[in-house]
């Protein structure tokens, strides 16, 4: 039986990636670079003879233009794509927009990768009056209050991720359509955790490069075989180095 | 009760507008000017308030790119997004790449009205052997063969178009959605014509300017109160006129 695979894209560079700024859930817009990196994944995508049925995304337009990007290059903007507020990036609470170098210097190295990193660490929470709360914004005007999170740590990321990966994503490849998925770190994070039964520490020191297609492949029961990126190698290992730099104080 | 509204946009010019060429399924880019229209409709649509809960287009890269302008423009990109075939513009069977004024010349003015305005009259057929016929097309796998068009009037472009309206855009409206078309002249022309129940002789004369948001409000029955374009009246009247002007001989 044929091998089934699965491509996985972080979205590229963001306006504060390069900021070195707590994003989680705001909708900030891919830099220059970023765009690039879009580009370059879907001119790849195209070189190595991928094709694809359905295209996932979150409602964040970093993930989203990253996703355009890739099928204006491979003439797939006809794609069926569904964006779902379950494949954001982590929320980050009350630390979105901070600066990472700034609140490290502040709460220490540490202190910053805890929450960065820390499993189950939630960042403080913002509060409902708050501007930045998901329950303002009209993308979010259908989900339930119980699902607006004022904070995430990875653990619970993972618990909005997973449910939508194995009752939505995963039916679709196992009844044989192609799937991309274009969305974020720690949503990325997620579902590499759950696909390669990692643990806690492992999945800590894990970095996702930005725009570089992670394929996965499964058996005909949907079992992982392996995964491999796209690209050259030194150019993704120094694009991971980077994403693991970016908590440090400067 | 309040209005509900319903608005339409054809595309910005495409490069086979530009070069006078029989378009219909080819998926051709749009134009620089093209590009333009389709940003200007988005900053009209956010300047007058306009906000969407869903939006529908064709499967066709000038209609999407038109969409995906505007969203950009009301920063609307995680909106929900349906494509579907059933609003491409028509398919112009053999003549699809072939000059209008060339065509005309050749067969004369008033086969070509015909062809492009002759309510139940079709193009000559493409043959299935024809690198042009959908059925090689990765986008209509799905279709059942009897759904593949070899060329369509605006009569049996109707066809397609008025179930997909019924079926599935009219009951998200009035379920209370704000919902956006991004589409074509003459699969707008079809919703056109039943909405607002015109003869074919009516329809024969209306066209629909490229990239200018038509605007239709309904009563508490779905039933059309009236419609307007939004924009400057002159600049609209002008390009319904362009297009009148783009099948005759010059």
């Amino acid at each position: 039986m044929a091998v089934t695979k699965l491509v996985l894209v972080r979205h590229g560079e963001s306006e504060w990636n390069k900021e070195n700024r707590f994003t989680g859930w705001t909708d900030v817009e891919l830099s220059d670079k970023g765009r690039a990196e879009a580009a370059q994944a879907g001119e790849l995508l195209k070189a190595e003879g991928f094709a694809f049925d359905f295209a996932y995304t979150s409602v964040l337009k970093r993930a989203i233009h990253t996703l355009w990007s890739i099928l204006d290059k491979m003439e797939a903007q006809w794609l069926p794509v569904e964006k779902s507020w379950k494949l954001n990036e982590r929320h980050y609470g009350a630390l979105q927009g901070l600066n990472k170098a700034e609140t490290a210097q502040k709460y220490g190295d540490e202190q910053v990768k805890l929450w960065r990193r820390g499993f189950a660490i939630t960042p403080p929470e913002l509060t409902k009056e708050d501007e930045r709360y998901p329950g303002h914004d009209p993308r979010y005007a259908k989900l339930k209050p119980a699902e607006l999170p004022v904070t995430e740590s990875l653990a619970t990321t993972i618990e909005r991720v997973i449910p939508y990966w194995s009752d939505v994503i995963k039916p679709r490849i196992a009844s044989g359509e192609r799937v991309i998925i274009a969305a974020h770190g720690n949503s990325i994070r997620a579902l590499v955790k759950y696909l390669d039964n990692m643990t806690e520490d492992e999945i800590l020191e894990l970095n996702i490069p930005t725009g570089v297609p992670l394929v996965y492949e499964f058996d005909e029961n949907m079992n992982p075989i392996k995964h491999y990126y796209l690209g050259d190698a030194d150019e993704i290992a120094a694009k991971a180095a980077a994403v693991a730099n970016q908590g440090k104080a400067k």
